[in-house]
Formats: structure tokens, C-alpha cells, sequence
């Protein structure tokens, strides 16, 4: 069945998932379509769609139990099942993605971090030794990573992309400003955030807000 | 005309340009619909719907120019345009954004740096001094800043928010794990990483790739 959902469905998941648990925070016990609609700005119809989609459905004119609600999109999200990851880039951005207080609640982690500057290689950061690029094959290998997050200059990524999927990594979460070369068999997201920003406000100028 | 745009295509613009950057880099000429497609993985017809809805159109057989698609992309997207914005939150994450090489290329530019902590108050980052919070209103009033980035902690979220819209920000990228309560006419583009992740590796599941 969750080979079916669609790629756009499964990205407004995580956001329908916070906004349950901002209900329930709120001391809310059920949440309507519309409610949902109008904190993602989409269609009421779009949401009833994907929720529809994920195999979960409301009650007439009182909307979606929020304390089930959340239950089964931990399930499908399968947010029990760890997710272990590498870092590659001690820099700024990747120390805050270490150090990241968000990620626990999705499963995952961050096993090791690696770096190849040898000012870096040794210091803690979120309870966790950078690493020398040395010890990446012994740590993907004994660890069984497949996920590695990438925040390194653009003018290193392709290299180190490279050396990631020869040792056996699947899935990068890219923050460098570059799209990557890779394999049919493995699976890049970018995430970059310049073009985040500009879509942001690309999309602010077109509600006429700034 | 840019009213008329999808938001969803809109978001891929910057990928778009991204891409044609890339390619250009490589010493490339022309680049067809079917290259861009692969990249960023929909489909071919999507493709071109969406450079047709920005007013822009190829040559039969032999796909886009280049240097004329890029420079397209920059008056549609206004790079031109300089978007000053404030960064509050000096933690890694807004030490990271501030630092980000990647804004300057879309006329993004981050004026000031705001913390609440003596510790940060007056450090240098990239050239900029980090701010106590008490030059919120001088420094958005003197520079007309209606862009605010926001990298602290969920549970100072919502308040700083209310007195961001108290000194006139109309568009906040919020980088808080929480869905902030807004007025409407004010706009908010959540960047919840761990949304993103979670994201990723469910993409990254349903092609069975990990």
C-alpha cells in the first residue's frame, strides 16, 4: 500500500504529524480537514485526499481524533524503526544537525560524524567524536548505514559522494549547493537551502505579502 | 503573469536553476527536458508545463539554451532584486545560515544577527555583530526589513514571533520545530529538518533503495 501514496502525499505527512502533536499540545481532541488546510496552505479537498490516501478517516462533522490520528501516522511513518545516519562536515551546519533536538522524535540519529580537518577530528559534539574520513568504511560497515547526510563544500561533495556509495551508502541527504552525481540505486535528496530561501520568498511575493 | 503560477511549480524553479548552473558548469550548450526530468526526478511533461508557465520555450530536438534559460530563470525569479532579511538566534543553525555561501547568488542577504544571550552579544559573524534583541525595532525600521529568519529554540518561538509581526515582518522562515500562530497577512514557510528527514528516508523506503 505505501508503494502507492504519491512523493508530494508523503512530503506533507511530517507536517500533518506536527500539527496533530501542536493540537494535542494545545489540549485538542479532534482536528477538522480545514483546520489542516488552512496551517498547510492547500485545498480542504487535498487533505481529505491524503489522509484518505494513508488509509486513516474522520468522523462526520467532528473531524480526525487526534490521539489515533497521531498513532497511525507514527505507524505508517514508522517512526519506531531507528534510523541510524552519518554526518560528513563538522562545520556549523553540521554540528547543528547533530546537536538537532528534532530529529528523536522521527527515530533518528546520528551515529558518527566525520570531518577531515584534523583541527576538528577529535572534538565532541553532541556526545559524539568527529571522526577522521579514515574511520568512515569500519563505522558504515559495522554500523550498517545506508543514510548519510552530507554538509560539505560544494567543491568536495562529488568526491566524497563517490567514496560514500563505494562503501556502501544508499540514500544522501545533500546540503551542498551541487546536484550530485549518482547511481540509478541511490537515492538523493537536496536540500538546498538558498533555493529554499528564494522559493520562500518567491512565494511571498506572489501573495503579495513583501 | 506570476500570479498565475502553481506554488508547487514554483517551488522547483530553483532546482531548475540549479541544474541549468550545473550544466552550464560542464561546459554544456543545450539541455532537453527529459535531462531535467532524470535529475529531479518527475516527469518529462511536468517539466515543460513548467518552463512554459514561466514564458519560457525550447528548440525542438535540441532542448533549452543554456545561458538564455538561465537568465530567464534570474528575471523570473528577481535575483536581481536584493532581499534583506534578520536572522534571529545566533545558535549553530543561524551561525551556519549566516555563513551560507549559497544565498548571495539569488540577492538574499541576512543584515543583522539577533540573540538574547550576553555570551553571543557582540561576537562577529561573517562580518556581521550579533545584536541584543533590544535592536529589533531600529534595525528593521532603518533597513525596511520585512524578512525574518528564525533559528531558536520552539519554546521562544511563538513570543518572538508575535513581536516580529508587532514590528512589521510579513514573512518569516521558521526553522523551529512548531507551527507558529499567525495573522493572515503575514506568511510563514515552516524548514522543520527533521520533517525532512523523515521525508527523505520514507522516499528513500518506498524505492526500496534502503
Amino acid at each position: 500500500m505505501k508503494n502507492e501514496i504519491s512523493i508530494p502525499t508523503l512530503k506533507r505527512l511530517p507536517s500533518y504529524y506536527n500539527i496533530v502533536c501542536n493540537a494535542l499540545g494545545a489540549g485538542e481532541k479532534y482536528i477538522s480537514s480545514a483546520s489542516i488546510a488552512r496551517v498547510l496552505d492547500v485545498d480542504d479537498t487535498q487533505v481529505r485526499k491524503d489522509i484518505a490516501a494513508i488509509g486513516y478517516a474522520g468522523k462526520p462533522k467532528v473531524g480526525f481524533d487526534l490521539i489515533k490520528f497521531k498513532v497511525h501516522l507514527e505507524e505508517y511513518l514508522e517512526f519506531d524503526k531507528k534510523r541510524k545516519s552519518i554526518l560528513i562536515g563538522a562545520g556549523n551546519l553540521g554540528i547543528a544537525l547533530s546537536r538537532y533536538q528534532g530529529f528523536a522524535k522521527y527515530g533518528l540519529s546520528v551515529v558518527a560524524i566525520f570531518d577531515n580537518d584534523p583541527l576538528k577530528i577529535g572534538l565532541k559534539i553532541a556526545d559524539k567524536e568527529v571522526l577522521s574520513l579514515e574511520k568512515l568504511k569500519e563505522t558504515i560497515v559495522e554500523n550498517n548505514i545506508k543514510i548519510a547526510i552530507l554538509t560539505i563544500p560544494s567543491n568536495k561533495a562529488q568526491e566524497t559522494t563517490d567514496m560514500l556509495i563505494s562503501l556502501g551508502i544508499k540514500a544522501i541527504w545533500n546540503f551542498s549547493p551541487i546536484a550530485l552525481d549518482v547511481p540509478s540505486d541511490v537515492f538523493v535528496q537536496n536540500q538546498d537551502l538558498g533555493a529554499s530561501f528564494t522559493t520562500f520568498v518567491n512565494i511571498a511575493s506572489i501573495k503579495n505579502i513583501i
